[in-house]
Parts: structure tokens; C-alpha cells; sequence
């Protein structure tokens, strides 16, 4: 007799796409050649310059536990990388280096709500922010983006869903699935309007730098306090690594830093000293020359998708995802994504997956993580579908 | 304005040996020569063939996400290495691999645990485990174990314990801090008596391996189901790199899975193709040459204790800690530590860092995690200041 679940574990639902993926993978094994446009990670390995900084700190020595906050070398040159890059005035103090973003989100989650408590979250909008506002009894609260507003965070429509419960307002910029850019001005009026209601805005900026019609930001470039969750995964090409970071205010850095300790005890050491090299020459132009890659990527597809004529109705500026309409072709979705694996052999992520509240049986995620020519061969496979529809 | 903590973030406490941390670095900036007896972690670097393994995989690219319950290859690895070395089936779908036990931990409590629901955890203990606990809203429920019992687990005291909302048991063996083994018997009694309560017990078998006066074993050759955490850090020698495991009953995985997938996405891609080499020689040889060393310094510092007349009442015979009894000298062994520390430039852990429920004030933790050599100089200092009081 194995013992009951807990009503969490229960609740949490699987992602939608790991269905379809472990059919594409039997595809894959039987000889199918499936182009995979579902893969939230960058198709880029680890760059070199990284590798061998942590080859230089293992060889040395370096592979016990580190201070649960981070090694102060690399708070200080994230905080560096602030200043640097995003014009943004960070102290080493307010940084706080985690397993990963995940860990980032849980720390900052776990320090501010108490259960009951209620967090803002965009729908559509990445599907595990969800579970850790739950994790810790709190309550998500989501705000429904609308397709014919571009998917766009609206301040005071927004803000009009803070509710009596409510402590935190969170979005992403870039967002996942929709690609979109916040502006800075959008973020400054959500981080006043928190801080006014008595609460905070939380800003997941783990694809920041991924960004093509603007240049990259940092909500920590205003004025009103804010909590910000980033990672080395995404833009610094580390996601096995594991390795992210959370910016607080600094008041409430000592209670994050003895809740780090007790859950995680410590992030990677082998990662950290990768990461170190992540945010300097000459990596740091290897991170641009595929960036531009992925500038061209996304250009390659939109043009492809215009051609078409199937709508990308978010801007799509950010991160490596565009949010396709396909409501010409289904009212559902996750059944489009499926047959058109059964039949294309492309792998998309149906709506689903980022939340019920809004029109997800209209949308499909596709991530430019793959090659031009593969993305080129991909809508190719993909009007001879809708063709045959 | 910054928002308030939760009520547990408030709560959690900091550890106490980290202010004589803080202390012993800045007596070390001084010049002066620290002996550390704190410090929780082997001071045996990650075996070389282990790095050499990382370095292979991620030059070939193995730098990206893995499955959120670990590659295949090492759940099957785990799994065998319980036939082969504890004589235990273990399947390899029961098999979750997770950032560092405390993701296993993590995973383990939130997929069993109600708001509200107990768990019985051992005084003196892991202080995070408590911490673990409250994350989900549960209670811990400690058991007060006796110095006069040698710090003992006894099944039917234990299980007498076990109240209306108690939901999981949880011992560790060998133990941190007193470094006892459960015996095997009586972990199946706590198993089977849980069991009985509709309950299950939690074994943490992180030191496994390091034991002196018996086989290493696992309470999984036993045949009640069980929930076990591991990790790859202490015997394995690979603190740095994060990376642990769980056994559960296999009904529970599937769950765990999407919680693992929710909470973590996925372990360490680099570090579980290490995993992979350091359950194979040549790397077991070098950690049972490690394991021989840790044997004779606890022998060492042993006879040094019985020299001096301060006694080991627990067995000390596994993990690589000693709790010692210091009352023929203090009545508060914080402060012991801390004039320790100033006088003789000796660190060790006070015993309220293991639970207020026991007699910490009469108890210390000494870790013979460094040479022989600085055993015998902690071990001749100490005579001095006792000499000296």
C-alpha cells in the first residue's frame, strides 16, 4: 500500500507537449526525420571560453560547496553586468545566485507569501510559475492577455486585477510563449502600482538580451523596487548548467540567503565559475554573433509564417518564439500540433501548455531553435499541410 | 517601501556555526592558523576520472537540458548499484535524479504533504529538514533522542510518536550529527510501523557508504516500501556539483516527475555524466582508499577523545562526525565553541544547530574531514584550552 498524494502533487498537470514529444521521439526512432520547432532551449552548446573556465576551476580544486549566495566574485560581476549593460545601478548585495531560475522563482516566492496569498500571473505565460506560487499555498491569479491587444501587458488593466490577497504582480519580458518585449515605461507604472497596493513586482528577465527591435533592458534600470529572476541558460547558452539568479531588495536579502541555505544548500561551484567567464570577452562575443543568428532565424520565419498567412499577432521581438494564430485552420490546437506531427513531422507546443484563460486553442508555440535551412524545410512541410487541410 | 517577509521566511533561522564561520575567516585574514572541525563536507576533491568524464561529455556537446527525472543511463546505473553493492531491487523507474538531495528532499515532502500534516524527524537532526517541512505548510514533529541512549533511534519510542496528522517518518543512517547507523532491523520497524499508520518513512542514506564497523547497506533490501535521498556528494566526493537522488515506491513517480519538471525542469546534465563514471572504477577504488582514510582519522580522533576524557556516547559509526560531550566543561557549548575558537583557533559546530529539543548545550560536533595531522594539532590544542578552563 503506497500512501496518498498530496493535493498538490495531484493538481500538478503534466506539459501538454511531452506527449507529443515522446511520439515524435518514437518517429524519431523509427527512421522519421522530425523537426523539432517545440524546444524551449537554445540549439547552441555551451561556449568554449565557459568550458574552459570551469575545466581551469575543477583541475584546481574547485569543486566543494560555495557560500549559499554565490561566490561574491560572481555577485559582484552580475552587479557589474548591470551597470554595464542595462545601465542599471545593482549592489552585490541584492544578488543572490541559484539553481537555475527555477530556484530564483521559488526563493523570492517562498520569502514573500504567506498561504492564501495571491500572485498576478500573465495567461498565456510560462506554466511552472503557476506551481510554485502553489507550492507554498499561494494563489495564482491570472490576468487573461488578449490575442487582439498583441498578447500586450496593459498597466491598468493589469493593476485592476489586484485583488484584497494579491502581494506579488508577475510578467516576463521577453515573455515565453509570446516573444514580447514589456516596455520600460509598462514595468515602471506595474512596479509603482505594486509597491502602492503594498506589494511587489516580480519581472522574469531569464531571455533578456534575446531581443531584436530594440536594444536589451533591465526593469532594475527605474527607480521602484522590484524583485528580478534571470539565468545563465538562455542568453549564455548554459542550461544544463543549472544556473540563474535572483536581484532583491537588499532588506529582504538576509531571510532569501538562510532560506538558500536550507534548501539548496548551495548553486553549482563548477557552474558559477563558468559563469564568471559567461559575462566576459571572449564570450561575450560569441553570445552576439548568435544572437544575430537568431535575428536572422526569426526574420527567416516571420517571413515564412506572412507567406502563409498564418498571423503572429504578438510583436515578437524577444526570447526565440513566436505565438502563431492557426484558428483558420482549428479550434484546437493540441489536435493541430499532433497531426501535424503524424503527417509533417514538425513539432510544435499547442497553446495549451501556457494557460486555459486565454484563447489557447487558437494558438501554437514555435521556438526558432534550429537552423535556418531546418526552419526553411519546416514551413515548407508545414504549407503542404495546411494545403492539404 | 519594501513588502514583508512570510511568516516563514521570518522563521527560518540562520545556522549558528556560520557566525563562528564568519569569525574563523576573519581570525584567518589575521594570519592566524584555523583548524576547522565544522565544515560539513569531505576535503577530498571531485576523483579525477569523475571530471574527466564531464569534460568528455560536454566537449561533445552535453550541455543541455536533460529529462526533469535524470538521463536513463544514470537511473539505471542507481538502480544497479543497489543490486550490486546492498543487495537491493530497485527499479530504475523508481529512480528520480535531483538537484543535490535536498531537491530529493523537496520532492519527497511536497508530494506527500497536506498543509498541516506532520512528519517526525529525530533531535538532534539535519537542521534544513525542519525547513523542508514548514515550505509546504506541514509541521515537524520532532523526536527527542537521548545522550543516555546513545543518541539511539528505538523503533517503539519513535513510532509512539506518531500523531493524528503525522504522515511521514524520517531517520537518517548514518546520521548527521551523531554519525550513528540505524540498524537494519529497526529501520524495517519504523517502515512497517509507519506503513501500519498509512504513512511511510523518509530515510536519508546521504552519508552511505561511510561507515567503519559494518557493511555499507540501504533499507531498501528490506521489503517495506520506503521513500530513500541520496546524494553523490559525500561519499562520491562531488559536493560542488549538486546532484542527488531519490527512491520512491513507483506509483508515486509519475507524479514526482511533474513536480521535478515544475520545480527543478532538470538536474545537472554535466554533473550526471560524472555520476555516471563515479559509479564505475576506476572510481570506486579511489573512493574506498578515501573511505580507509576517513576510517583511520576517525580512529585517530577516537583514541584522541578517549585521551581526554570527553565522551562519544553516540556510536559515531558512520558519516564523518563525532558529537561530542563537553559538560565536564560548559553548560553552554555555544559559548564553548566560540572561546574555543578565540583560545586555541579550533572551529567546531555547537549542538543547537541540531535541534532545541535535545541537550545541545552539553554536546559539539566535530567533522574529521581534514588530515590526520590537523586532527592530532586540533586534538593537542584542545587538551590546552581544557587544561587552561
Amino acid at each position: 500500500m503506497t500512501p496518498s498524494l498530496s493535493e498538490f502533487a495531484r493538481r500538478v498537470p503534466p506539459f501538454h507537449v511531452m506527449a507529443l514529444l515522446e511520439r515524435a521521439q518514437a518517429l524519431s526512432a523509427q527512421g522519421h526525420d522530425v523537426i523539432h520547432l517545440e524546444v524551449g532551449e537554445p540549439d547552441f552548446t555551451t561556449p568554449e571560453p565557459v568550458l574552459a573556465a570551469i575545466q581551469d576551476a575543477v583541475t584546481h580544486g574547485c569543486t566543494g560547496y560555495t557560500p549559499a549566495a554565490g561566490l561574491p566574485a560572481l555577485r559582484e560581476a552580475i552587479a557589474d553586468d548591470y551597470r554595464k549593460r542595462f545601465g542599471a545601478q545593482v549592489s552585490p548585495a541584492q544578488v543572490v545566485v541559484t539553481p537555475g531560475a527555477s530556484g530564483a522563482l521559488q526563493l523570492a516566492l517562498a520569502a514573500l507569501l504567506n498561504p492564501g496569498d495571491g500572485v498576478l500571473l500573465t495567461d498565456p505565460g510560462y506554466p511552472c510559475n503557476r506551481q510554485f506560487v502553489r507550492l507554498v499555498g499561494g494563489e495564482p491569479q491570472p490576468v487573461v492577455l488578449q490575442a487582439g491587444n498583441h498578447f500586450n501587458v496593459d498597466s491598468e488593466a493589469f493593476m485592476a486585477q489586484w485583488q484584497a490577497n494579491t502581494r506579488v504582480a508577475m510578467v516576463a519580458s521577453p515573455d515565453n510563449p509570446t516573444g514580447n518585449m514589456v516596455p520600460a515605461e509598462v514595468l515602471q507604472q506595474l512596479a509603482q502600482g505594486a509597491q502602492e497596493k503594498g506589494g511587489i513586482l516580480l519581472v522574469d528577465e531569464i531571455y533578456q538580451g534575446l531581443c531584436y527591435t530594440q536594444p536589451a533592458s533591465s526593469v532594475l534600470a527605474g527607480s521602484a523596487p522590484v524583485l528580478v529572476i534571470n539565468s545563465f541558460s538562455k542568453y549564455f547558452c548554459m542550461t544544463g548548467w543549472r544556473l540563474g539568479w535572483l536581484v532583491a531588495p537588499e532588506p529582504l536579502v538576509p531571510a532569501i540567503e538562510r532560506l538558500a541555505q536550507n534548501l539548496f544548500l548551495a548553486p553549482s561551484t563548477p557552474a558559477q565559475y563558468g559563469a564568471l567567464a559567461a559575462l566576459q570577452e571572449p564570450t561575450l562575443t560569441i553570445l552576439e554573433q548568435r544572437h544575430q543568428l537568431l535575428a536572422r532565424r526569426r526574420q527567416c520565419l516571420l517571413n515564412g509564417l506572412a507567406h502563409l498567412k498564418l498571423p503572429v499577432v504578438s510583436r515578437a521581438d524577444g526570447a526565440f518564439y513566436v505565438y502563431v494564430d492557426v484558428s483558420d485552420y482549428t479550434d484546437d490546437s493540441f489536435a493541430f500540433c499532433a497531426n501535424l506531427l503524424e503527417k509533417a513531422k514538425v513539432a510544435m507546443t499547442p497553446g495549451l501548455d501556457f494557460g486555459q484563460g486565454h484563447d489557447h486553442r487558437h494558438f501554437v508555440r514555435l521556438a526558432y531553435t534550429c537552423s535556418e535551412a531546418r526552419l526553411t524545410e519546416a514551413l515548407r512541410r508545414l504549407e503542404q499541410y495546411l494545403e492539404s487541410l
